[in-house]
């Protein structure tokens, strides 16, 4: 089996899973409870959110855990919403390809009597940090832009929006789940306020995240309770997977760089077969690019046929996000860099990890352009774009 | 060490850390991932699904995963209020011993306009309902009345209550992370409509829970972002903690009558042993009480002290909950059920587990009148009390 599919979730490192297994049931009390167990608990505690803080370049107050990046996403968006409407601020700027926990969010806000203004990134999906200069008003409460987008692989100017926002004196939101682990972070370079990180997009487990917040911003709660995480954020601490983040994080950050090198190889071996393909075409951007992600539009087929044949042939792929499949419409990502319903439904994303070969490349290169020639063998729409009763849109 | 502090967390059992540990680098994709690692992944949460729905009596669809007991309560509550809102019901009946993960959400409500009526129990932590009855208005959203105490163990008459509001037609969301896997659980019995869960309190794993919410009760979301848990939970689902989850409930509740006997027995002869120690007293209902439960105030000393010098004996025990240590605030329970606030700074609670021993028992009333009366030695209070300064509450 060929996984390649590392931007929905990734496999467990065995440094994570090795990290988390003493806190099930050697070290397993509330880290809130005054007795020895509990302060060893709490110290454990204390130790990843300082490893964490360092690998992203603040301080451990500045880490809150929470369940994920989901979670992390609402809580950054409705606490800067929030802060915003204090001060009579109710605009926000973001994106239209973010991921739908940034979009949907904001949709939320939106019913709530929020403006928002959703940026169209170019052709590539890049957002330019002039755009954003140019849509923050005296009432804008906040900029969220993601750091690498989730299906496309494109990697944002976020040091310079930051700049940007910090200038005008706007809260600065990166939903930063598919860049943590595999390219350099820095939240004080990057002038960042909110950020949010998922430990399952790096090896690490499910069911736990980071939200780092600046100081001086004020978090909201989305879950209320216990006085856990600073009164930000209640329920017990989830130890063992903390501990496994933090080790996640911390060996996908010693070796980026390998990987980075090795992984743009892998990604541009595949992008230039898979183009090979006639009216095929890349999407996002050429160069700045997540090393492992490939995502591409193959005229006249359907993404959901590929993924099953492709299963069969032992590749593990998607069509967009998992986060969407399921859903009958087309990527929001694909249509907002300008490609039409029909091409968009053509999709496959192949995000890859250090552990594919080069074996692996050239096996999905073949068996992919078999499929999709298969594919297109049975297509109605591809026999009219052969006929010339209606025209390719990919050249 | 003797670890008796299982209200604030248990040690994970090995048949939940052996469910777990396949999904951490085997079965590891995205369920919302279309091939079939994917799908493979999908058919083990829903077989997780439908075995938690079988312990507490409802269909697989009724059942959400959340990140714990915490997120349950939050949305279930807050999902209640606004279907009533929107009804314009906005009153919602409680109780002053709630978790605050309820009380603080109610808080939170009450600033944006909602009333909230908290029932104030017996002097053992009894709701009746009758007093719920009583106090069901006809714009009423909400009552929820947790199914056993946290703090003093007291089981409440949940399913008579739940008849009350069923009658009423009133929606009724009981937190059971107290009672889940130590007593009986049905919520089609127990009249239930919205019920929380926390698998890290019967010997699963931290950060994974469950809302269950009973068909035709509307959930709105805490977390917004992909189409999750039928659309009202984002988030990638945390698979190795839902099925060790699934697997630490069925364990519990297969031994649920063996080790409640073991329990009770145990949880007595702690009780006559620590209400030996004079001007002591027993917290919570003698008899409608949690099996494993101990709570107990020493007049004329101070919890924290006693907590630290159990550590030093190598008993893990704690007074109110582990949620709200680090307060100095006494517990908001014990002021409930009556108890003065110099009393209520001296108490302790010992939760036990099926693995606590009877001779573990035995140690931890002999250390413990032994610290008592040593810190009653250096206490001014208990010196005036002695000397008739001042009066003893406790006889």
């Amino acid at each position: 089996m060929i996984y390649a599919d590392n931007a929905a979730t990734t496999k467990m490192s065995r440094t994570a899973i090795d990290a988390m297994l003493p806190y099930f049931d050697k070290i397993y009390a509330n880290p809130s409870s005054l007795h020895e167990e509990g302060q060893q608990a709490a110290e454990a505690l204390y130790t990843a959110r300082e490893r964490i803080a360092k690998v992203i370049g603040c301080t451990p107050k500045e880490v809150y855990f929470t369940s994920g990046g989901s979670e992390a996403d609402n809580q950054a968006i409705i606490s800067a919403a929030l802060s915003g409407e204090r001060k009579g601020k109710k605009h926000i700027v973001s994106t239209a390809i973010e991921h739908h926990a940034v979009l949907h969010t904001l949709e939320k806000l939106k019913k709530q009597g929020y403006e928002i203004t959703l940026l169209k990134p170019d052709e590539n999906g890049l957002v330019y940090s002039k755009e954003v200069e140019d849509a923050i008003r005296p009432d804008t409460a906040l900029v969220s832009v993601m750091y690498a987008n989730n299906e496309i692989g494109t990697i944002e100017p976020i040091r310079e929006i930051g700049a940007v926002c910090r200038e005008k004196g706007v809260v600065f939101h990166t939903d930063a789940v598919q860049a943590a682990g595999h390219i350099e972070i820095d939240v004080e370079k990057d002038n960042i306020d909110l950020l949010s990180l998922s430990a399952h997009k790096f090896h690490g487990p499910k069911g736990i995240g980071v939200l780092y917040a600046k100081r001086g911003i004020l978090l909201s709660n989305l879950i209320e309770g216990g006085a856990q995480e600073r009164g930000k954020r209640a329920g017990t601490e989830n130890i063992p997977a903390i501990m496994a983040m933090a080790a996640a994080l911390e060996e996908e950050v010693s070796h980026m760089h390998e990987n980075a090198a090795k992984l743009t190889a892998m990604r541009d071996k595949l992008i230039d077969g898979l183009t090979q393909i006639p009216h095929t075409a890349l999407n996002g951007d050429r160069l700045k690019r997540l090393p492992g992600n490939v995502n591409v539009c193959f005229e006249g087929i359907e993404g959901e046929s590929l993924l099953l044949l492709l299963s069969e042939k032992g590749i593990c792929a998607s069509s967009g996000s998992a986060c969407t499949s399921g859903s009958l419409d087309p990527s929001h990502v694909l249509l907002a860099i300008g490609r039409p319903h029909e091409v968009a439904h053509g999709s496959l994303r192949l995000s890859l990890s250090a552990e594919n070969t080069e074996e692996e490349v050239d096996y999905m290169i073949e068996e992919i352009s078999k499929v999709v020639e298969y594919l297109r063998g049975m297509s109605p729409v591809w026999n009219d774009l052969q006929k010339g009763v209606k025209k390719y849109v990919i050249q």
